[in-house]
């Protein structure tokens, strides 16, 4: 496993870790069909905890089974493969060695409108499990947002002392300025990736910026700059930038989409715009796994390209 | 590196503090073209934290680079560099040796409006980056203030045992008594600058004071006793000896500026006044490299004048 | 430094406490002009916290500096000298031995109206200041109270293993049955007096009762048993009774007063019915030095007498 | 009790101390007829352990009451009076504000020829019983050196955070070099003052040097260099020199004297010769009371001289 | 302070550290008139602790005191000084910012024979006294020396958590193998500066190698492989080889020298065999202080050529 220059350009700029985290991120940036690229391609499955599991996996009933999705993001080639304590139990020892593994340390559920997540893992349990990383939410603009970030900071502090990765889902929601638009504003989506930044994440997660602005101050700055938001890839060019400047991985959602073509492009578009990746769930899992299988090849080639 | 008659004055007004703080104290203050001087300009960078980073680095997108901070403030001879955990850790290692840094433990955004601050970085962080101190911000008048302050009292106290010092910035805010004027209000103030002082702060950070008095309690006694702060150098004044006789070094910031002439003669007023100095963020970095470092030279000249 | 009679006295009244504790109260009970009379006054500088500095110190500037305080306590012969953190440390080393002092551990300021106060020191910070003990306000009555009895007792605990000794200061304050003619209620006075006495306080300071009675309950049987109420030396027997029939030291304050002769009158007041003494702290510093160690010496002949 | 230039002085030397352990060194030296010289006279009472109850107490029965000791310490004007737990805890509360106290904690007993002492007391207790101090003893040259030194480490670092001082007894004894006449030799005294100012002590006691030299090696560099060994005032300069050129306190025993003349000489010596003082004890309890008060009155005199 | 290549190249070597271990490796590198060559020239004070004070002092008695010690490592422009805790603590303010200090935490006396060192400092003392890196020695060949590596393993953790660095003095001495000559053979050398290599030591203090061949199974490989031992050069380049090919910093003591001219050739030729430098101390404080102020600069003059 000869590190490709990218991968070096991408260790450098996480000068202040100690060497085990470097190397799972190493690890990380070297495995799958993406190894060596700088880009990554994650399998999150936490969706059966966020939307109730008919809504995830009936769909693909094979789905239903956690053993499925280590299979699925090993036989596709993926990066990683990140889920909720319970899932990743079921599979640790049978897949642990094949796919590198993140716990989601929190997650919602649809059984009430709390903007909020309850912590369901720890640091220790990610290490007991042989995990690279863990995973957190945050929601900057919610009330429980300082809260998050409290516990985040103990956390991250925590999985870095250990040699763990800290990925960040930084999802902007509620609070007294953001609307249903203003959570892909493309501002907020900026903002969110530089909070996810500052907290110490070695990994971000944002979902694609529409070219809405949210923030009166912001939209000002926005176009009194002339910022170039026409585009996906002007607008993940800024995302990566609010990011350090790029010296911060990002990956991005495929979005809401509603036919593969489109989910293509937008993948197309944030690649052009030097994303560092994306993380795919229920695009996923809710087709048939040689479908999935297809579509995720081709999604590979997109980032490879 | 002699400790001038300034620095040594200053130093005995920290008698209870033990070698390794008042070494970090003597460094900062023997550091950069101020070295000596017993005045002190530090660049704080965590704008993008609280405004979002289009509005904070657009206007001069270098910056969103954390380490064209860091190169400002060794290439300015500014005494230090604070900044939020994640844009230490880029450059902790390139630049540590080159500029004193602090750690600021605590940051707020604006996706919402609570009058609160997230906790985002911790004292034994700011020991593993190297860093000379730890700043954490209080909003003396917030809902908040009281269990901010808890969180300070016991921030403070390991800082110290660790032989770091504590950088307080304490900003008015919230409440059921300050309104937007009351903020800079010179009563609230001074008010603030005593409380820091009172927490144990070893450097105090407030903005520089408006005339406006703004508890109805005060008033009578600033107008009673003839407390002269007709201009900004008697606040000035008036600030310093509320933060213990001037036992307290105790800095401020340029006030949301307009033009350089009006920066200017805020440096200068506050420095009349006796300030030990300033922090100033925004006015760095959102201009070009090369203005920026042509303006704080001439503030530089202000506080060696 | 023999011990007179009346310090053995209220010695036997402690006899669950550590020999270290004993000390501490022997060595306050032994020091300055009422050093051995079983009196105290003790002068507190914690106002520029609670009112903000220029409406404590801008009558008499030289205030605003923490060593005259200790000057002052020293010079009037006073008993202690108990402050907040930020000002004990600008003094404990060089008047550390030369008076005893008190280590404030919790504050209120009036930038907000919520009835609590922050935490701002630490037993183990007394102890590195050579404190001879702590001091901590609860509210009686206030929504916080629980929770300000709840820290209490953990530091109470803390203080008497480490040989400190606990000052109360027992001020009622908010909640659905106290106005502001009730916080001064002999019936409330005499309550919190007697709550301070069963948390485990060793010297409990409350306000000078006013004979106003709050309570609907407790106005029964004042008047039922014919408690008399009619003069403060009988109310303040009441309060002495009240604080375990005078096992234990309260200090009153000397209220707000006008003139000196009022305040004298208080103090000869309370002294005639037996208080173990007073602190006073606004009455002391914002007044010119002579004439504020003219008023002490005043004040200490009475509680001599 | 306003400090006199000869305890400035010495407190000068005490820089990495806290406020606490400095007050207690200022209590120390401001103690008793010699508070205020810089020079300490302390009574130790911890034969009883060493030597056995009746030849330590027998000559002067009332000595077997622990009482008395502390009654003798008070009444001669001492500056501090040192015993081990047992004894100090029949008097912490009576004696222990009048006079101040340190906790010796560790003992031998001559049951056992073992060159070792046990320990006795700890940091914590020496706290509970409101002492300003700790004292332990090693003995330099002993095959349990090095343990007994793992352990005062320890026991110094815990005594300083708690601010009590840390008085090391350095009695060379034991191992293949010392012989009997070894362990007062002068380049072995020399040697165990240096070491215990090395291991952190604030005050020192060893033996009278007599005018013999021990080690081979040593011995060729008093000679080479010509020190002068040749008076007690010349050897005890030596000692003094050898902690760290006077800036550690350093207190003599008696040694074993036949009679009061021979008591004084030596102590007038070990004054000419710059000693901080002594620590007397059988000399003190094994005669009369009033023999002994007028004795340590003798000794308190040539101090002062 | 800009980093020179050198120092780069040495950091480099370092990856695994954090950024304020690296940080305080930087400042000593960049410290003093070496600063910035690789170099380090380190003023060690412990013979006093280990062959007494006359021993070491009488030579020229202004040595006695810790401060001249201090003073001569500045105005020589050494990389740094290191000394036990009662040394350091003596002017760990006064001069504790001027250069940077490193606490000896272990130290040997020649009162026994005892082949092992008693534990005198702690990391959170050195913490506490401002050092950038900690002391100690181990005995490789001594019954005691797996003892020594067990609680220096702790120690070297300890530290590097912190951000300290750790100095490893690797003295063969002592156990069946190793005789007086053996202490300082070229293989016995080799094998003591990997030893410490391989405990984490940052840098390494070995002797300079004899000529010598002590283990007769390594003997026969320095012969099989005709390892080339005729000169000093030839040997500090077999040493710094053994410290992982120069991976590791190691420096030198200039051995029992009679001349000042042997001295010299001494450090000619562990320069011209790559030695990171030396840690000279009798040689230093035992002249007059114009005349170690000359020497001093020779060797410098010697590394940095």
């Amino acid at each position: 496993m000869k590190l490709t220059p990218q991968v070096k350009r991408i260790l450098e700029n996480y000068e202040a870790d100690n060497a085990a985290t470097k190397n799972n991120l190493t690890r990380l940036l070297m495995h799958g069909k993406l190894g060596g690229t700088g880009k990554l391609l994650i399998l999150p499955v936490d969706q059966g905890m966020e939307h109730g599991p008919a809504r995830s996996f009936a769909a693909n009933p094979a789905a239903y089974d956690p053993h499925y999705h280590y299979q699925m993001a090993i036989d596709a080639g993926l990066s990683a493969y990140a889920a909720p304590l319970g899932a990743l139990e079921c599979g640790a020892f049978t897949y642990g060695s094949q796919i590198p593994t993140i716990l989601k340390l929190n997650n919602a559920n649809s059984l009430n409108d709390v903007k909020n997540q309850a912590i369901t893992g720890s640091v220790k349990e990610a290490l007991r499990l042989g995990c690279i990383g863990i995973g957190y939410t945050i929601y900057p603009g919610s009330d429980y947002c300082y809260e998050q970030m409290d516990i985040l900071q103990n956390l991250i502090q925590e999985a870095k002392d250990a040699g763990l990765l800290a990925v960040v889902w930084s999802y902007p929601r509620g609070g007294p300025f953001l609307d249903k638009a203003g959570e892909t504003a493309v501002d907020i989506c900026a903002y969110a990736a530089h909070i996810a930044a500052q907290m110490g994440a070695h990994i971000i997660k944002v979902k694609p910026p529409s070219d809405h602005l949210c923030l009166g101050a912001a939209k000002k700055v926005y176009e009194d700059q002339k910022i170039d938001i026409s585009t996906l890839a002007k607008r993940t060019e800024h995302i990566m930038q609010s990011a350090f400047a790029g010296r911060r991985l990002v990956l991005f959602s495929g979005g809401e989409q509603t036919s593969e073509e489109t989910l293509f492009n937008t993948f197309q578009g944030l690649n052009d715009g030097g994303a560092s990746g994306a993380i795919i769930g229920r695009n996923t899992f809710q087709r048939k796994r040689e479908d999935a299988l297809a579509m995720l090849d081709k999604i590979i080639n997109i980032f490879k390209s």
